[in-house]
């Protein structure tokens, strides 16, 4: 361990190949079912598949009038096609009645096609007088029709297994009358800021130490992330106490986040504590803001240690912690953020050739093109270059920088 | 109205206008005053300046050692400066001692710098034998020091009245240790699904009735603009029940929404209702889906009458009623989709000149570019049409169609 504090981390290990390792000891969350008006956000667990033909009968697409296309064949505003008006369908009724030859339904949207029919003219292309309609357009055969089975078909999949649930998707199941679902149980999540350092916010502010801002900002993120943090604390540099703390989690946690002393400061215990109680997976990984992060596994807890500095912190939850969460639910799409393409608005050189380099951007509309401006900053403890920013462009570790006018995708911050 | 229900609607206004006639009747909702930790996705209602200073102290950005600067120069590995080790500073210690010449103090990430030194040498850089601190590189004066006020000046502007809080928001409140924001009240909202076709999740189809899916889809993305659902039901085709309902409401609900029945069919009272009770800003919107959307006024309540299939529903609520609630909490973003640059795969070409037609694609990463790609759809009422899609192509009401290349802006649905 002395060796450790003197020399910093012994190699750093690749991003890539720390996910991969803790990846291996991941396994997904047991599912629970739910109604499907509580889905929102939640992770499906299941596949699911439909037990009814959307629509589930053929249906008018327009408020009009249901006829024989045929009938129609040859009608102009000034040479008109005359039916005789023989009823009416509203939307929800049964029908019996049938169409025949020379005879026009109305019929509202969304109503059920008499027996007969075999188009819809809209209301707007014909005129009524004295239950005789007036046809001044001509209709193909299916016209204005919805056909039975033709958005979904009975039996086939709808939503697949790992899909997060937005309002469209609570709409389609609901459309399909499906009421329970399997969704993915969620992460159980504690989360631990240590440091002497510390105050709260609500406490004034003491010579040399500083506000706690990890914990609600890591709160906020395991939410944005679909986990819950259900404890946490601000903890004093103190090894017995940070054990304790570790161990009290795992009773009850599937992930334990710590921040702050994961470096090679001399009051940075969290190294120590977790080599000796945990099986650590990775210490240090390439990148930048970010690199001293640690990966553990500890009973049946994966345990992270964050950096105490605000970005650093952010960007290892969004790299690591975060795509965890999800995999844990087994989620199709481990990382949430969305990616757009934008143009730099200047050089930018990379200081650390070797490492996976964060460069933080701000997203502005010009000359019909998006281009990404880089955020002034001078350090990873700088928390409004993330107000200020809108992502991130992740830099290969032997990309030696971007350059003027390049196409870069930015990573947008999740919301 | 019998005239209405034959011709449609008289006149399409545009959406510019609709939102414009709208918008000057709408109020910004009262503020409350709630805890930092409970401001995630909440909008900002007043100006926040720091009262400190951020950093509160000149800090150290790396572990290592304090030193005069000019102490270093010259340093290198095989001609290394020599120092006396005298000290160390550990986070949150307040100091007294001073640095000298030739003199280094141990110091952590985030401790404060002792008065005399002028810059820090990291760790790596640096040998330590027997209390003889050996200087492998020359540093200029200020290097790894973190100044007072360097982030943030004391008294200055942090956050904007109108932001929408995100986790990294909260972070940056936290860290000025600001317990106590101000922020909008949330709007409340009731929905109401009306058709005699309806039936909920959980009963059985019967011949030619569908279920319900505007109901939870409203719930959902209520809740995804920052307003609150407070009551909803489905009501039967019957003049008066809507009329009741629209009434009841009005006492607890600055929103009301109904779907189903705006537009032209013979059961489709909403329209007649909003003009007997209410006063009426707009029926009929110039944009392809959604047109027949109906906006009024009712006592205190705006009231919105969306068309009841759903992808026109959803449509017209991100069009309209969403910036409506943004509005409302006086957010200054109210729109808060996200839109990306893409390169339209196919020609596609435009139905309905003079509307503003919303075309879905979905978006796909191909050869270092985003394409859009058109999703195949044949009516408004195909909510598997928004499951497939990533967001909406805007095309104004006189563009004729996209060209197979052509830069396109994409709207990406709200998440």
């Amino acid at each position: 361990m002395d060796r450790l504090r003197k020399i910093g981390f012994a190699k750093l290990t690749s991003l890539e190949d720390s996910l991969k390792n803790l990846f291996s000891h991941v396994s997904i969350l047991p599912s629970e079912e739910i109604h499907v008006f509580q889905s929102l956000n939640r992770i499906l667990a299941e596949d699911i598949f439909s037990k009814i033909d959307v629509p589930p009968f053929d249906r008018s697409a327009m408020d009009g009038y249901a006829i024989r296309a045929e009938d129609s064949f040859g009608a102009s505003p000034t040479n008109p096609k005359i039916l005789k008006l023989v009823g009416k369908i509203e939307i929800g009724q049964k029908i019996e009645q049938e169409l025949h030859e020379g005879e026009a339904i109305r019929i509202s949207t969304g109503a059920a096609i008499p027996k007969g029919a075999s188009a819809v003219i809209k209301i707007e292309d014909t005129e009524l007088k004295e239950n005789i309609v007036y046809l001044h357009a001509p209709l193909v055969p299916g016209k204005n029709i919805s056909r039975k089975g033709e958005d979904i078909i009975k039996d086939s999949i709808i939503l697949s297994k790992g899909t997060e649930l937005k309002a469209e998707h609570v709409a389609l199941l609901c459309s399909l009358g499906i009421e329970k679902i399997k969704v993915s149980t969620i992460p159980t999540v504690s989360v631990f800021s240590t440091g002497d350092e510390l105050i709260e916010v609500g406490e004034p502010l003491e010579p040399n130490k500083i506000y706690n801002s990890n914990t609600p900002m890591l709160i906020s993120l395991v939410k944005l992330y679909g986990g819950k943090v259900i404890h946490h604390a601000t903890l004093k540099d103190d090894k017995e106490l940070i054990r304790k703390s570790l161990h009290e989690a795992s009773n009850n946690s599937r992930v334990i986040i710590f921040t702050g002393g994961t470096s090679v400061g001399s009051q940075d215990f969290l190294p120590e504590i977790m080599h000796e109680e945990a099986n650590v997976l990775t210490h240090g990984i390439a990148m930048r803001p970010g690199s001293p992060l640690l990966i553990a596994l500890f009973k049946e807890s994966l345990v992270f240690c964050l950096p105490g500095t605000p970005v650093a912190a952010y960007v290892g939850f969004l790299k690591v912690i975060g795509p965890t969460l999800r995999k844990m639910m087994g989620c199709s799409k481990i990382d949430p953020r969305i990616e757009l393409l934008a143009k730099m608005s200047k050089d930018v050189p990379v200081s650390t050739l070797g490492h996976l380099n964060y460069l933080r951007v701000k997203i502005k509309r010009e000359d019909g093109d998006l281009v990404a401006i880089p955020v002034k900053l001078k350090g990873s403890g700088i928390i409004s270059s993330l107000t200020q920013s809108d992502g991130i462009i992740e830099i290969p570790p032997f990309q030696e920088g971007l350059k003027k006018g390049e196409k870069v995708f930015v990573k947008l911050f999740p919301k």
